[in-house]
């Protein structure tokens, strides 16, 4: 890499008159000019570099610039750079059969999308054709990404199977830190959060509700991993009144949480699975839905009403193949297990037993979250100035954080080493301890 | 490029075993196997090639594998694949710029989303952002994306501000060869069109309508060209009743008409644009909306409740670059607005006066229809399985076709030769006379 400063200030020339940025007020901006990027690191064009504990979006799981997905993306550029989602391609079918061989027995199609807004779009449809049901449940604390009205503005027959954005119904799921159950134990929250969902279902009427979408371990809205029987109880719940369930692993799914999918960690099987970001480490835009054989063949005669023209893009299915293939050759997935294990778990609750200000931690694998507060007893959330200046603390230092209300997620690639977790580790404690 | 045979078979297995196709039963399809292209000519493993007068969907503006395309991917995947969209990027920059230098003066910003789809969602968010109203707009014969619901089932508060698949209003757009409004001129028409559409946005209420939303020329409802006066009247219209006009230029934008954009033939100027296609002929999944000033501004205090993970994806803006820089250079424009006017506008014309199936030719550019009817007076489509017969004769002489109900578009790349007009043109004659 060659540094040259006025790069910077050209990319935040251009940037400020032509860029306009996503869930933000334009003039307030301050963006981070970044370049280039290795394993955890970035850096910008003057090469000050930071230590990435953000992942961007939580999605470079395998790390920035992975020789092997850079190179299967180059490789792929020679050959065939885009072709329509109606031919057979492949390497579409090599993505696909990579992606089924980590998914449970039972699923072997993959429906390609640009994301996981449209995963989940994809996934909803498919609940709704095969249960002929309406409603779909999900939490108030979850994203499921930002699309919702093009069909619904699209004229022809397309529009008619997918007037969907309605019937949707919304529940509390489990967070015992701030529990709506007024629970007391883990395991009663869980109990409490299944009698409420189930409750819900009873007053919508289960024959009108087709699926129920959660994601498995709820991410940006606090990386909400649910307490012992949570999941398997949601399951039986769906078994019991014929509803499909669609766990959605965008963010959680390939690697986050030291498994190939979090839902692996749980007793549960759903029946549709949507992914996007660590399939590919977000190198090319894709999502998906995995569907199981249940669904998958009754669209073998029946025509299923959804489509997109990057659908199965082949730069995006060389980069899932490169990603995949170099992921279980060096056993990245492992190594955000043990991280997680051995070292982000002590480290995290150490830094809590320090500073009073944390108080919640959760997670596990290379997903965590530290949540803070004002006030222990009453758990308030710290104001959102301190916040910021914590952000600002944090990045002076050298750490690209991820914060997201009153918490910092701890969300390195999975590909983070021992020394890097080290380093990130004594920022979030020096910066705590410029709040005292 | 090496033949082999094997791999068709190996490609054919996977794509049936675990790829789930658009639109489709999945049961029914044979898709082309499709390795690698070159041009307007694609080819499968064995070596059997394939005149592209589908440019897919109509999105290969630039021709496959165009060698400055393939190279700008190379070159930005072997610095920084991706990066967050919260980051500013020299190479988003560049590629924002060379986007808003194409617009009309008074356009200076671009939000960048994976496709059309979401271009769409977001320009429908800020019509309504921006007027404060609900209602949308847009005609039975179009087509607008296929998203409809993931924001309405997240649950945080991004949810509320997006509930927006709803109050969405369809009227009927010109479309002179089917008639509407008994009209007997393609004058008429667009006066009777004008009429009905003012009518309906009188009897919703003009105060309820944030904007109107309309393909320039609508693509896969059949080219609908239209008539003189009619995209003026829209402008004049929403002028009038103080409406947001969008107009969609995912399939008809950066070439294919001949012109950057095809509102830049009439005398009409939009307040938002959205894009994908033949931008970067998709050779990296992106879209987005150029967003005029009048409306940028509200943004820069106002936070926009929109965003993606992939917007402004460095790989897809590299492939920007180099796609526009290209097009410019080579004059692929002005190459289809030459191909239209001296080779395809005689030609098909030509083919309309020899065989009476075909009842209507209409179209520019690189962007044609062929209406084909079984009885010229009735105007009656021709049947589905004529239509089907149809396309396996052209596919068996060497030609992708286009073929949409019962029409072939006909969409070449925007860099076909004057050689390949003339095979394709044979080959639609030679199909056409075995219907007889």
């Amino acid at each position: 890499m060659t540094f040259d400063n006025s790069l910077d200030a050209r990319t935040l020339a251009l940037d400020s008159a032509h860029v306009f940025h996503s869930w933000s007020a334009q003039g307030a901006l301050s963006p981070l000019v970044i370049a280039g990027g290795l394993g955890s690191r970035v850096w910008d064009h003057a090469g000050t570099t930071y230590l990435d504990f953000s992942s961007q979006l939580v999605n470079v799981n395998i790390g920035h610039q992975h020789p092997a997905v850079v190179a299967a993306i180059t490789e792929q550029a020679g050959l065939l750079s885009t072709i329509g989602p109606a031919t057979a391609n492949l390497t579409r079918g090599e993505a696909a059969r990579r992606i089924v061989e980590h998914a449970p027995d039972g699923f072997e199609k993959v429906f390609f999308t640009n994301g996981g807004a449209d995963a989940n779009e994809n996934a909803i449809r498919l609940a709704r054709l095969h249960t002929g049901r309406d409603k779909i449940v999900s939490t108030y604390r979850s994203y499921h990404g930002n699309t919702g009205a093009a069909i619904v503005s699209t004229g022809d027959w397309r529009r008619i199977p997918n007037e969907y954005a309605r019937g949707h119904v919304h529940v509390f799921g489990p967070y015992f830190y701030r529990s709506e159950f007024w629970a007391t134990t883990p395991e009663q929250e869980s109990e409490r959060a299944l009698h409420h969902l189930e409750r819900v279902i009873q007053a919508e009427g289960p024959g009108s509700i087709a699926g129920v979408l959660l994601e498995t371990i709820p991410g940006t809205a606090g990386v909400l991993v649910p307490p012992p029987g949570y999941l398997a109880g949601v399951r039986a719940i769906c078994d019991t009144y014929g509803i499909v369930l669609i766990l959605d692993e965008v963010m959680a799914g390939f690697g986050r949480t030291g498994r190939w999918f979090a839902f692996d960690g749980y007793d549960v099987t759903p029946d549709l699975i949507t992914f996007a970001k660590g399939v590919n480490s977000g190198y090319v835009p894709v999502g998906g839905v995995i569907i199981s054989d249940a669904i998958a063949k009754q669209f073998d005669d029946q025509v299923f009403p959804g489509g997109l023209t990057y659908s199965g893009h082949p730069l995006a299915a060389a980069s899932i193949v490169g990603a995949l293939d170099a992921m279980a050759a060096e056993g990245v997935v492992d190594n955000a297990a043990r991280i997680g294990r051995d070292l982000l778990a002590p480290a995290l609750t150490e830094l809590a037993e320090k500073h009073a200000v944390i108080g919640d931690v959760r997670g596990e694998g290379v997903f965590w979250a530290l949540e803070l507060v004002a006030d222990a007893e009453t758990r308030e959330p710290l104001p959102a100035a301190q916040m910021a200046a914590l952000k600002k603390t944090m990045l002076q230092a050298g750490l690209l954080p991820f914060v997201q209300d009153n918490r910092i997620h701890v969300v390195p690639p999975c590909v983070v080493t021992d020394d890097e977790v080290a380093e990130a580790i004594d920022i979030y404690d020096r910066a705590l301890s410029s709040l005292d």
